[in-house]
């Protein structure tokens, strides 16, 4: 397998600790998604994912190749071939629960403070530095206060009881991109003791930023 | 099952559509997103889902009684528990084409511009009606081609094939929201075809927005 990967992307961030929980191999394909006016907008790129974003995953030996984009799908397909080890449970209602935890990440957080969107604020709309700080923290903490709440029954060391799933591959890399926004964490205590627990472990460990070939 | 929603919301939607096409009854109770200052930021709805958002399914029967949200999530349990009419083919490779092209309207275009987003650019950036439209065009257009692209090889009445799936799920109701804020769609012949053919089913008609109680 081959993934197509930024080091400061959330969205790989995920794949990568969900590939690495599973003790999978992929060899990492950077693309930087600032240098040369975006790799991931080259014709080359396009044609491994024509929506223009990372990450991508290449299943080079799969029947007539197979390209699959959008972190949480590419989970959702490792968890569902590779069954070694899972990241989501048996019991229907506690798979819902991690899936809905989840997209309240992918769908509603990451979306609005990822790079083209801070892009266009500043290029389109000329939003100031400060708006622009503003209005990432905005959704970081509207967002922050419902997982807090989703997690709210949560006693284990993980999200959701004291096994990894999908619910930590999301959140893992939405604490760090706030930490680096300077965002105050000090309401969410949930999520910060399970920030640290999984920053105890290689897996997590291994797929942060600043352990990436192309973080230099 | 109770079904929290509103008439316009886009997400909740899709769940209407999944339980028409899945032959499921579920009671819809209204949140209405604008009066009252949002119904939606109401603290007995903050009971049910404390993001304040729609859709959230209630499962009034379930042990325990169980609320769940985001609407991919929601879909994905109710094709994991009703299994008459499943909506994601067993094929490991195409649920996950599937699910990476339902993400690409719940993750990437979708996110960017609900309701609260635009009220955010109104009220705190103070942003132009016509930055506003320019805004939701320039999502929906980066948005549509990368769909574009990913059914260039459809050829069936639906996004994959001749079932519906979760894609026509998703798609149907943000191409409804394109065609509401007078997106031209001539770049995109497939998805227009599919919104075509699926409108004139039941399941998706008696989902529209203009078919609910709450409509009025």
């Amino acid at each position: 397998m081959k993934l197509y990967s930024y080091f400061r992307s959330s969205a790989a961030y995920r794949v990568r600790i969900a590939l690495n929980l599973k003790k999978l191999e992929a060899e990492v394909i950077p693309i930087h998604l600032l240098k040369n006016g975006g790799e991931q907008h080259s014709a080359a790129y396009r044609q491994i994912n024509p929506s223009e974003l990372v990450p991508a995953l290449l299943e080079a030996n799969a029947e007539q190749g197979f390209t699959l984009t959008q972190s949480l799908s590419i989970l959702e397909y490792l968890d569902e071939k590779f069954t070694d080890t899972v990241l989501l449970p048996k019991n229907i209602q506690q798979r819902a629960l991690i899936r809905a935890f989840s997209q309240s990440i992918a769908c509603d957080i990451h979306p609005l403070n990822n790079l083209r969107v801070l892009q266009y604020l500043s290029a389109a709309l000329e939003v100031s530095d400060e708006q622009k700080t503003a209005w990432y923290t905005h959704w970081i903490e509207v967002g922050f206060a419902g997982l807090e709440a989703q997690l709210k029954h949560s006693n284990g060391q993980f999200c959701f009881g004291n096994s990894a799933s999908f619910a930590d591959c999301c959140l893992i890399p939405q604490v760090y991109n706030a930490l680096r926004f300077n965002i105050d964490l000090s309401a969410y205590p949930k999520i910060q003791s399970i920030y640290t627990h999984c920053n105890t472990l290689s897996a997590f460990q291994n797929a942060a930023p600043e352990a990436q070939a192309d973080a230099a």
